[in-house]
């Protein structure tokens, strides 16, 4: 059978990191038998510019049609003049969050420990390396609840949460954590938020049927200060949409190369949504020096989930780590004694692995 | 004229380190011929064990009849069986922030020289150190929000402001950074949240009456990633009481000794509420190893604030500055070729430079 793949590039690096993914999942898929067959579609800015939105109809119904979405970034300076609600971010990616119901969002932080000098953090905190994985609920929130509006001198936001939606992404999390070290620490801010209070007893209720995995609370401004302070004390991280946000990114300062850090946006079924965390970055655009490997994590991850081949996404995890271990680095995670290559180079020599 | 000041001592270390904060007053108060009077009142779960109640009306009453409250520290693993609005932290702080409408929260995180090796920051990223000032909004936005509640499975609250309310705190970070290195740097979440487009659009007009100080605006996301990047970067920074709550804990943590950071709770008068940034640390509580510089600084603070003199401010900052020169250090911030010194210690050598 083929697994249809829309291939969304969109602006800034996407386009080129969007291309080492696809030689990537090229190649593999040569290697593993897989039949794939890709369909280009408009997103973002580049979008905006052709044909006046940042998701036409024409891209939606290509997604729609589709096992998964091969997301690169979207949006730049260009377009931060727009009304908020239709730059390209918001308006490109909100909307295929909701229209997927894609409520779970998988974020890896992991530093990997060919790149300990590239963490902010010291040594002695970084030990080894972490490898935690964010686990952020992304279809709800404040993000998506109403009311939210202006009324004369005042605007407002509504957060707003029902049980099955934290049901849901809380299972995911706990499996996730069954099949790691076994830890859930669920981020809330019980101490204010009546959403947090119904957001913890939720939590708990659903960690009795996982009565292998231990679970820990935490408040948001602690979780904030407890990842800088000793990352390696977390195994999988749970958060509402806007706590997730924040501490995603966070994380993903800390490996010091967000430019390695991949995305799965995925909902019930195998439909799922890859991209790399990182943005658009625009500053470096088109220069061949952006680093391709979150993109090509993001492909390894749409392997394991939209594909179903664990196998597919271990050869491109193992690829990546051969070719950091030959020490063959971008230029973001450029260090002394390493070769520096371009963007297109780093995939070449990935595909080399594989 | 005698200043009247309410000592909220509270739970955990609050005690310990409020005595030491009392004795830096008093010796201040010698040296600049200040008439102070302190009268000491019960709060958090003292006041719970006792009165049933976390802010007991004559505690309110005696708050009410003074020109600052100097504060400990609330909360304590014996009271979070409580259901979530009896909590200490919460029943006591939030009803005395909206009481006296402390809507003006100064978190100053400076990373002191001396201190270079606590935090958990790379060397070259911490550089000389790092002085910021968080401007936190405390009495407003999602923690005060109506509506806020349950209803069948779905829970909600309310982000809410109001444009005075914006107007009140940009004024104030503006004005402080006009005496600082002049940059404002106010935290949003515009491209999701209509709160947040109208509070850079307020920000952007209080910054026209201070055409000296730089405006930028950040994500709230970027943020979190940017004050690991590159703390230097940052002057002021302006926030909503959520974003200031997170914000803050994380630039706590980045200067490596959460025992160090004073707060200041302002309205538009001179009373004021002075607090630690840290919590109870009920771990270490009673054994005379807790830091009191934390509450020190927060003393120095009234004095500024409260009293109006940034003269006997500067003479406790920096009479601690001179006993972190001579290499005392409380067990927190301990490192090789210092002395460990206990709580009241720390105490007594201060004093000693005022
Ligand atoms: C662009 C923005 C709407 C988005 C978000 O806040 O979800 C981004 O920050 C992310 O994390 O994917
Ligand atoms: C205890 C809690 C309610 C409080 C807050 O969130 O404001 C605390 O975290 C703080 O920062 O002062």
């Amino acid at each position: 059978m083929t697994a249809k793949i829309a291939v969304l590039a969109g602006d800034g690096i996407g386009p080129e990191v969007v291309e080492q993914g696809l030689k990537v999942l090229e190649k593999t898929a040569q290697k593993f038998n897989l039949s794939l067959e890709f369909t280009p579609a408009r997103v973002g800015g580049a979008a905006i510019d052709q044909e006046g939105t940042a998701l036409p109809a024409a891209t939606l119904q290509i997604c729609q049609n589709s096992d998964a979405v091969f997301f690169g970034s979207v949006g730049g300076p260009q377009w931060e003049k727009l009304p908020p609600e239709q730059q390209p971010e918001r308006a490109a990616l909100l909307p295929l969050r909701q229209t997927f119901n894609l409520y779970a969002n998988l974020r890896p932080a992991i530093l990997f420990k060919q790149l300990k000098n590239a963490s902010p953090l010291r040594a002695d905190i970084i030990g080894e390396g972490f490898d935690l994985l964010i686990l952020r609920e992304l279809t709800s929130g404040i993000y998506f609840g109403q009311p939210k509006g202006r009324a004369d001198d005042k605007a407002f936001d509504t957060l707003s949460y029902r049980v099955p939606e934290i049901v849901r992404i809380a299972k995911v999390a706990f499996a996730a954590a069954r099949k790691r070290r076994k830890k859930v620490t669920s981020i809330d801010k019980a101490n204010v938020l009546t959403t947090s209070v119904m957001w913890r007893e939720v939590v708990v209720e659903v960690a009795k049927d996982y009565p292998d995995v231990a679970l820990e609370h935490m408040y948001i401004d602690n979780a904030a200060m407890q990842l800088i302070k000793n990352p390696r004390q977390f195994d999988v991280v749970l958060c509402d949409n806007m706590f997730g946000d924040i501490l995603s990114d966070e994380a993903s300062m800390l490996t010091g190369s967000i430019g390695m850090l991949p995305s799965a946006s995925l909902s019930d079924g195998n439909f799922g949504l890859y991209e790399p965390s990182g943005g658009s970055a625009p500053d470096i655009a088109g220069q061949n020096i952006a680093n391709p490997i979150a993109q090509i994590l993001s492909a390894a991850l749409l392997c394991k989930y939209s594909l179903g081949r664990p196998d597919a996404h271990d050869t491109i995890f193992s690829a990546v780590n051969q070719v950091l271990d030959e020490n063959y680095r971008t230029r973001d995670i450029m260090s002394a004694g390493c070769q520096e290559v371009s963007t297109s180079q780093m995939g070449e020599l990935i595909c080399g692995k594989i």
